[in-house]
């Protein structure tokens, strides 16, 4: 919170002297329409009834910038991931677990999601605990929850990886992530007392909406409490959750019960799907990418944008209900594909990470007391090179080249681990946009950590 | 200009919008200064007295945070680069020389330059002319100039070097840096009728300060017009300048003729130094920078902050003055030194540019019509990847190791090109920030033109 008080004043008396000078002008705009309402939650008084917060995992600058220029060409503009027009930089580190007081300048996604999950830096690995000490933090699902918010939580990861486990869970090693994972974090086994693994601990939660894959951790066993013998699963169908398990199943979910949909084994297929990166002169020559991957091998898996409609459509209780929801959505896999060094995959993505983004800014349109957010988790490996790579002149690392859509040629270069070992991610600040209630927040440099206070604010938690 | 006019619209709509529904209320804000006049200039229809640009060559969001990092700590922030509230993502892409139509996703600082310049893309090594047609385009130091702005160009590169001779010089080749260096702009030699070598333009165009390096370029001899036989220094005496070659020269400078001062035969001494990134494991060795390297190597060398606030010092003439200034100021080794693979170099440049940054927002203060813009020319090399590279786990390029102030490990890594040779730019979305009149046309996502037009609002050009 240091300085973070005193940076909310100066935006706030920014906004009400912008007030001040036009001297009470209406102005209705270039395209007809009196923006009066959509400012009014921009500034810092505003409460949101929705929260949406998009998470693109990895989704650096860069790896927006990739995906733009293969998708759309290099003059294009995404319709959601651009559109938001309160935007900043957020920084992503980490801290030590030997040493708290220590920077890790690369963050990995449990510590990065903890940060805005719950406002607190920790060590990497750690899901809303304390680095060192191993206290639960509280995340702003549970505040939201307990504000009466209905919570959603939607990726195309595991349900149990921990982009999505931060909001709902907290064990000490992000791989403890089903109960028959939990070999370090032994004190948090059922059988031992605790509160679970990730999955006994997100359905234990009733978190109203969980959409993703990871479905092979839920039908393990829980050895301890109420539901001893069962598994994951069984218990949420105890516990009142409908399962669902293919996007016929999505498309038919009604609202009445809460929705558990589990849509692969583990990560779920991804959109589009090209050749791994090569080091030169392999990685030279051009390709194009492969777009109806998830089409042909995985036909009845539902697209983000179909779990976000899905999730917003049981999540809203409409006009007449009391209570707003808070949901993320986060498109894993951007992350996951530039590890793997899969240019086609990542940008599939990336595309269809902006889709749900439209979605939710669809919704938005009607429901403008909707704070939207969309923002990465951490910056990574990819990058965008020259093109006519030579002998004497190319990466040192792989390379994919693409031919874009616009007939451009694209060459995007892996080189922060060994090739064929998973890529890195980096340090970079990344991007951060918002709008609705407290958008003007996201303005200048902030950090993830600051994300939280906004989002607190939003609900009226702060 | 597609889409600018809309875009400026809604801003516009959204600003003014902002004072309706605040009511009119004034606020102090926390820092008890009342804002509205600040604000007022950052709206659509203000016009700036003054415009400083400063311009960070290659430095991208992963730069930024590279020296943030090494310099402040991860949770530090810069008084300059990080100050301005109103910031957005500029796209830098150029254009293919023999198709146009087609773009080049990685930027040189030639095309780019031009982009902002003129507000039309060219291809890259075109200096201010179209690719293809090689017409000459009107920069917006030309149009404030005829507006009656005094004008600035200040850099730690050449004087010569693409990013300030965008804005005073018109040749195909940006190599064309001298009346000797002419091979490539055969038919722009002064002996042939044309406008001459970039020297001998920036000097002809009575640019009021020029201040960087390249001398040896003005010391080339002219080879046709009034001047013939005369070096591009003598030259630019005839024509009214005073010329100094070294700090004190600079600081005795006053107003009331032009001032020239070049300080390097080429480019200016870095700030600070270190060893070149090297391949797993020499590279994994921890180091420090040296800071004091150019105030041993080159004492008499002036800072670039010590060279911003001469430029402003000349260009601002008192409040009696019916004409403000336009000025760039470019810190240009950040980019060189990426180049390089030297972290501490690039580093040094970085944390100096941003002590310019800050003698600009002083001055701002107590001249608040002045335009900030705070932006790269393009992305570049360095990323920031995981400490604790091993045998098995590594960067393909070359790496250097940083104990930062703040005592944790900082990995650089340098993997666009082969280790030794010069590392390329790359095709990342870049940081823009602003602040002062114009100031909320950053928002969002723009294009690198679409700032040629903010500018040439502020300056009422438009």
């Amino acid at each position: 919170m240091r300085g973070k008080r005193g940076r909310t004043a100066a935006i706030v008396a920014v906004v009400l002297a912008m007030a001040a000078v036009a001297g009470g002008a209406i102005a209705s705009g270039g395209r007809g329409h009196d923006k009066s309402d959509d400012v009014r939650r921009a500034i810092d008084d505003g409460r949101a009834r929705n929260v949406i917060y998009f998470l693109g995992d990895g989704m650096g600058d860069s790896e927006i910038t990739v995906a733009r220029n293969y998708e759309l060409g290099a003059a294009g503009r995404f319709k959601g991931i651009d559109a938001p027009l309160f935007t900043g930089e957020a920084t992503t580190w980490a801290v030590e677990e030997s040493n708290p007081s220590l920077p890790n300048y690369v963050t990995d996604s449990a510590a990065s999601g903890t940060a805005w999950a719950t406002g607190v830096k920790t060590s990497n690995g750690r899901i809303s605990t304390t680095a060192g000490t191993d206290k639960d933090l509280r995340t702003i699902l549970e505040r939201a929850d307990r504000l009466g918010y209905r919570t959603g939580n939607v990726t195309t990861a595991e349900l149990t990886d921990a982009t999505p486990a931060v909001l709902d869970s907290h064990v000490n090693d992000r791989g403890c992530q089903g109960p028959a994972n939990m070999a370090n974090c032994a004190s948090d086994k059922k059988s031992a007392g605790g509160a679970g693994s990730i999955a006994e601990q997100t359905v234990d939660h009733h978190v109203d909406v969980l959409l993703g894959g990871g479905k092979a951790r839920f039908d393990q066993t829980i050895d301890g409490g109420p539901d001893t013998g069962k598994t994951v699963i069984q218990s949420a169908q105890r516990q009142g959750y409908e399962v669902v398990t293919d996007r016929t199943g999505l498309l038919a979910a009604r609202s009445g019960k809460r929705l558990l949909g589990l849509f692969n084994p583990s990560n779920m297929v991804t959109e589009w799907n090209g050749p791994i990166a090569q080091p030169y002169p392999a990685g030279a020559a051009a390709v194009k990418c492969d777009e109806s991957f998830r089409t042909t091998t995985a036909p009845n898996q539902p697209t983000l944008a179909e779990m976000t409609t899905k999730a917003i459509q049981l999540l809203d209780g409409g006009r007449h209900d009391r209570n707003g929801f808070y949901l993320q959505v986060e498109g894993a896999s951007i992350d996951k594909q530039d590890h793997a060094e899969n240019a086609c995959a990542q940008i599939g993505e990336t595309v269809e990470f902006d889709k749900a983004i439209q979605v939710g800014l669809a919704y938005a349109r009607t429901h403008p007391d909707t704070l939207i957010v969309v923002t990465a988790d951490h910056a990574h490996t990819s990058q965008i090179i020259e093109a006519g790579q030579t002998a004497t002149h190319h990466s040192p690392g792989a390379i994919t080249t693409l031919t874009t859509k616009e007939g451009a040629t694209l060459v995007v270069n892996y080189a922060t681990n060994i090739h064929g070992q998973s890529q890195d991610h980096t340090g970079s600040e990344v991007r951060v946009a918002a709008q609705g209630p407290q958008a003007a927040n996201v303005l200048g440099v902030v950090d993830q950590t600051d994300l939280n206070h906004l989002l607190a604010s939003a609900i009226g938690a702060e």
